[in-house]
């Protein structure tokens, strides 16, 4: 895997948007410098009697198909040839499995829903899911949303159209709202999709609900850039990506303009760092199929600087991750918390009352103190369990 | 939660099996000394339009209603009354929901099954399912056999009559034989059933098959003991409990008696360490509900003392897991690993050729050198992926 032992990510020198900080190049315009974690390439082997193929009307964007009355505009699902009853059974079983355990299309092909119920090793020492656990089922069921969209190409998360081009996604920032934790055995649906973020980005929101009561207990956005997986640049989304994300465009928010976070999380030094937690080592399973440290263990890291009093009594309501460099098995780590008053958003939280505790975090690399994700958090003093 | 804050184990004082090593009561007849990360109270909230209630026949050994010419041992499906065929289409949709996620009894209610498939984030640097995930999904098969089968009490896998007697289950050991690791995407199913394991114990096992080709990819033995939870102390299985669990017994094992690996696992010291990692701390979230570090989080501190490149080139294919002591989050450990050329069972390995490397492990606290895990591993340099 060539692209894994080109350690340093490269911007388009003619970028205006490119400028040297701390000898690393950052591209201001997208608040990203370097990162990557989704840089990755297997598809989803086929095995199933239940495939997906797209049709010819899939490159015209926003072309829909009719049939029997509703709009299918990409997809078909094509049933292998059956021969008896028995098979037909199994078939239709088979299919309610994939959608159980894969989730499916719902609203005209504008959202991917899929069900989860929180298992016994999601959740945390509170017995409620974990936001590790929570931004797992953010990116499976981004992954499953491509994947099941039949624009999926070779790589993790990628279209068609990137992998002929060596493109992959990059996530820069996601803010994740939580109203409320599953407990273990609970069953929430996740509703995803994804819309444009200006002109060279892509915004994918998540709403995740409880299952049988439908209130909506998580939201989450985020933003992608796309990279080129070998040079390290980053790029436009070429005409030909846009062509076959279009179709999928929604303009629907899931987290309200006026409490989405997309001010700068300031930078924290020794001066301004109230606890430094030094010497954090990935471990060899914290990384991905680029050998980089997954997106989600970075949270696992930020909570090692976090004192032990706060994750005990208090809920985690509010997170922003604003991922700026990668991480490798070799890095040793510092995590850094520090107390805030900024809260996220401009007025009222997640959860529509004043946090009990704000936090701005950072991890960054020990040798050279370069930052590798800054974050905000806000906390509430945990309700009495009944 | 007062079991808790009671670090020591203590085992019964006129047991003959009981002996005193380096300090600490070991029961040497179970191979135990002292360890749990199963002592955790919560039950499955159950919000579902479908809910599994106890017949009278329930505490009857091997005591079997007949209903349309299936034996239904012990537990009914009641459906919750329905109005309307929208409803009624609900509940089954409900109900296929239910069985995809938590999984169902199979053959006479004697083997429980669940279907998952392997998602992005249970995936390693390999781009198959982790040692770590197949645990889990082993854990998480067992606590569902458990609450679906009516006899589950408020504890993490701990049946009404443990519960009521403050009783919780303890694992001692566990054998994972792989024959091949799941990639990102298969689906595979998960049988499970029980036995007893002599007087005191009972014996788990697992079947792993590919869910569509049905070929078994991994299988598992495991043995559990009872303790109470307040006091620490081993206790024998009641005959309450033992009422309870007898209707489920199966004699039937997953891992064949001359594979199985019964044979101590060697101490290791400093003297006959070839590998030590030191420093290793437990992060918040390695810990479960009851603020101990949770079983499978032990696979990734012994791969921190196994050779980078035998985690890159070669596949795990036999694991045998010794538990002997908590860990908490204030404790530091040492992962040792020394290369070996003892076999797991007698003869032939899980892939029914000689492994390529086989190495002892052992996780011990690093102020006082007590064993918290003793190990054995059994590894094959990696086929050529296709």
């Amino acid at each position: 895997m060539a692209a894994t032992s080109n350690l340093g990510f490269q911007f388009p020198a003619n970028s205006s948007n490119v400028k040297k900080e701390n000898g690393v190049t950052t591209w201001e315009a997208l608040k990203l410098s370097l990162y990557s974690s989704c840089n990755t390439a297997n598809s989803l082997k086929n095995k199933r009697r239940f495939s997906l193929v797209t049709t010819n009307s899939h490159s015209s964007p926003k072309k829909v198909d009719i049939v029997n009355g509703t709009k299918v505009n990409v997809i078909k699902v094509v049933e292998a040839p059956l021969s008896g009853s028995k098979l037909a059974n199994e078939s239709v079983a088979n299919a309610a499995l994939v959608t159980n355990l894969r989730g499916r299309f719902v609203e005209d092909r504008f959202v991917y829903r899929q069900i989860f119920a929180i298992r016994s090793y999601e959740i945390g020492p509170d017995k409620t899911a974990t936001m590790e656990t929570l931004m797992n089922f953010l990116q499976e069921t981004a992954l499953n949303h491509v994947t099941s969209s039949g624009i999926g190409g070779d790589g993790f998360g990628a279209t068609r159209e990137m992998s002929l081009r060596k493109l992959i996604w990059v996530v820069t920032r996601i803010q994740v709202q939580v109203q409320r934790y599953s407990k273990w055995g609970d069953e929430i649906e996740i509703d995803t999709w994804v819309d444009a973020a200006g002109k060279n980005g892509m915004r994918r929101d998540w709403i995740i609900r409880d299952h049988y009561t439908k209130e909506i207990i998580t939201r989450a956005t985020s933003t992608w850039v796309i990279m080129n997986r070998e040079t390290r640049r980053l790029s436009k989304i070429p005409s030909e990506v846009k062509q076959e994300l279009f179709p999928f465009y929604l303009n629907r928010i899931a987290v309200a303009s006026e409490v989405t976070d997309c001010e700068k999380i300031n930078k924290l030094t020794d001066e301004t760092a109230e606890r430094i937690r030094s010497g954090l080592a990935p471990r060899w399973n914290d990384m991905d199929a680029n050998q980089h440290v997954n997106n989600v263990k970075y949270i696992g890291w930020i909570l090692e600087s976090v004192p032990i009093e706060v994750l005990e009594d208090f809920d985690m309501t509010s997170m922003t991750l604003e991922f700026r460099r990668e991480c490798r098995k070799k890095n040793l780590l510092e995590s850094i918390t520090t107390p805030t008053t900024t809260m996220i958003g401009q007025s009222n939280n997640s959860i529509n009352r004043k946090p009990d505790l704000q936090y701005t975090h950072m991890l960054r690399l020990q040798d050279d103190k370069l930052d590798v994700v800054r974050a905000r958090t806000e906390w509430h003093f945990k309700q009495e369990q009944l």
